[in-house]
């Protein structure tokens, strides 16, 4: 028989694992809920035509597709079945498929739910998405995502929360160092139009975002590839060394983009929300204007986000948003503005692990074993385990009355720090041996001293 | 455009719902952890031969199969293809399924990590599971199971640990009238070898499982139909009206089954676990030795506990589980017995919902809504946000200056206890007026007294 195994790209957690999960879990939770934001859950698969179609050609090969029941090929048509065509046969033969992200089930669930749901809504949601990406380092077939929209607002003071939600996780979490970057959409669209290269702001964008990765002769290449001539990247210059304060690139942008309205109130946005971050003050994160910050999705129209974990790492982001001005668009309801943003909880991970800031306390293990003697005094250990839990503390009785060497040998190998005897003596008396497994230091206790101990 | 639906027998979760989900959950995952079960995660779908053929064939059927990705039918060998059979197509075209449950995914993790785990091994796992069933009333097609259960040790005191766990679990939730029922698997095959139709010990317990339902005559007829002898049915007739307390069955069964070895072994199991249950005491639950409980599983080898909610509410059981001898001899390791039980998630909802038992504070919600009057305003109101969120308490802005109408509409809507208004006037006194949204009643408070009032 051939030894068991998982899918490439998926994980089994084990304990430790899932408790730095839940850990780092329920730092994100809190902070929403503090925040004001809600929670709902979605299936995890959707009908496929509420996902095919919304992540483009790419995303659309990417989506696990499930298949339909029973004798699903009987509904397809023998005429294309004969193709034998991957292509056309899948949309007959499967309805369903996993959910690749939670935004675009997050619109469909504002769509469908419009009428019950109070706006501005602010959601969260924690759940998995699938993705039949090539797994590689970091990259998995199965994750969670952790994210946090509003919806019905256009006020730019969504954005200044999401900035302090970003801030006062990474500061529960005590992870020093994180800079959230900032940059406006509109700057970009001004910048393309100050230029006069509109028609190519997705290009423009596209190289600009990798200026850390290729450099500024690279970017400039890319964009002459592209078409965007020499002298709008002389205009440009500007742009490729802006340096200083937050405050000192909000005034030489004002200068670079004077002559576009769309460009200056980009500017006006992103003063509006570093001002009153300036004023409000944040924990241990750093806000940082980068107007190279463009982002993958096409679909942002004001503020972008993106958090980077302290350089010591090399882990790249950490999280990320902005606002887009149509999320419910592709599913009917027009004109419902939103902003979020989203933990990327296997990089944190990464992180935190790496730079060993998992608290100590955070893997659920039990504080004592009792030693199992025989049935009397194993009766005898209940009692006292009973009261033990009821007291919120984690104790277990070792199952079976092995030999003394194997049940400490157990409590040894799953790091529980206390062995509790209680033989034939210790019930006469009605007290505890309590052995400190670290220490080997036995001492004779009543049964409050010891709930006192295990404490 | 169609209005967006989900697949039939999927949900969508709103945050109500969430929230009371989630205390359940809590409630059952704070129970693990103190008795010393450890959490484990597993992937939401396994390489299909881990999960084919372990659930008979209705199972089978039942299992969700995900498409392979790419040009997924140029695997298919054209012969086969063009007999266009959706049987012998599917395991060519789809290598991988969502899992069923998770005591399958339990074993094979047990077996593929058996070298990192301390035997014996105790643990939890909360994680959805889906099944192409016909949706029904509170039957879906993706639902959660809440699973306890220790391999690598035969110890009766993990049944009575189970048993304290679930009236652990029942307390805490302050549902009264529950009753943990217990049988043994090896007090059925004593009986079945007592009437001498061991070779029908199948027929005989599915049959026997029925009595609530179709009535001791139907039981007897159903025997007869598979072939048990009506002289059977006479020595059997003790056990259809067993009456009186635990002591007394127990003492019943010791006589009816005096001739048979396994019978008296369960008995004396039966009794182990029904004395110290009766030495250590039970919550608010009932245990209750009940012959007629068998289950529908055919793999439970000794004790059989299945949990029913209070006799008011039609609902049948919300948990069950018992011991299998050997859950990862699927999976080529032998010898591992275990125990376990589950918890019905979507049925305990129901019945809390229906006896108005889930706590008022279980919903998220925010304790307040700053009115916004205008940027300087908000900027005040949102530095005494910033405060009380440190101090834990969940507060929103209004993220318009719409006119206060709209705004305390919303704080209505939403069921926000509070509004705060603060205005040029409570700025310059460095003050907050708080308005108790039900009364009506408005006070004016500095800021430390604000904070003591939302607390």
């Amino acid at each position: 028989m051939l030894k068991p195994s998982i899918p490439k790209g998926t994980r089994d957690f084990n304990p430790e694992e899932v408790s730095r999960r839940n850990y780092i879990f329920n730092v994100i939770k809190e902070a929403f809920s503090l925040y004001g934001f809600q929670p709902i859950e979605t299936p995890s698969f959707e009908n496929s035509e509420t996902l095919m179609g919304k992540y483009g050609e790419e995303g659309d090969r990417l989506i696990f597709k499930i298949l339909n029941s029973g004798d699903f090929l009987s509904k397809v048509d023998d005429a294309i079945y004969s193709q034998k065509n991957s292509g056309k046969v899948t949309s007959l033969i499967s309805e369903k498929a996993l959910r690749y992200d939670l935004t675009v089930p997050f619109a469909r669930y504002v769509v469908q739910h419009q009428n019950d749901i109070t706006f501005p809504f602010k959601r969260y949601q924690i759940q998995p998405v699938w993705r039949a990406d090539r797994p590689q380092k970091g990259r998995f077939r199965e994750f969670f995502q952790c994210d946090a929209d509003v919806v019905g607002s256009t006020s730019l003071w969504q954005e200044v929360e999401f900035i302090q939600l970003y801030d006062a996780v990474f500061t529960k979490l005590a992870l020093p160092g994180v800079t959230i970057k900032i940059n406006n959409r509109k700057i970009l669209s001004g910048i393309a139009e100050t230029i006069g290269a509109e028609d190519k702001l997705t290009d423009f964008t596209v190289a600009l975002d990798k200026l850390d990765k290729i450099g500024e002769e690279g970017v400039k290449n890319e964009m002459l590839a592209k078409g965007i001539s020499e002298e709008a990247l002389l205009k440009l210059q500007p742009l490729f060394s802006l340096k200083g304060s937050n405050d000192e690139k909000l005034h030489s942008l004002k200068t670079l983009l004077e002559s576009s309205e769309i460009g200056l109130k980009g500017v006006e946005e992103l003063r509006f929300i570093q001002s009153n971050i300036n004023s409000l003050e944040l924990g241990s994160c750093e806000l940082k204007i980068d107007v190279t910050l463009a982002r993958g999705l096409n679909y942002y129209t004001g503020a972008i986000l993106e958090v980077a974990a302290p350089e010591e790492v090399n882990m790249g982001s950490i999280g990320g948003g902005g606002r887009y001005d149509d999320l419910t668009g592709i599913f009917g309801l027009k004109d419902m503005s939103g902003v979020g943003i989203s933990f990327g909880l296997d990089r944190i991970y990464l992180v935190l692990d790496e730079l060993h800031l998992f608290p100590q306390s955070v893997a659920e293990n039990s504080k004592a074993l009792f030693i199992n003697f025989g049935e009397k005094e194993a009766l005898y250990a209940m009692n006292a385990i009973k009261k033990l839990r009821q007291a919120g503390i984690t104790v277990e009785l070792y199952p079976e009355d092995s030999k003394m060497g194997k049940q400490m040998g157990y409590a040894d190998k799953r790091n529980i720090p206390f062995a509790i005897l209680a033989g034939e003596k210790e019930m006469e008396a009605k007290e505890f041996t309590v052995k400190n497994m670290k220490t080997g230091e036995q001492k004779s206790l009543g049964y409050s001293d010891l709930e006192q101990t295990l404490r």
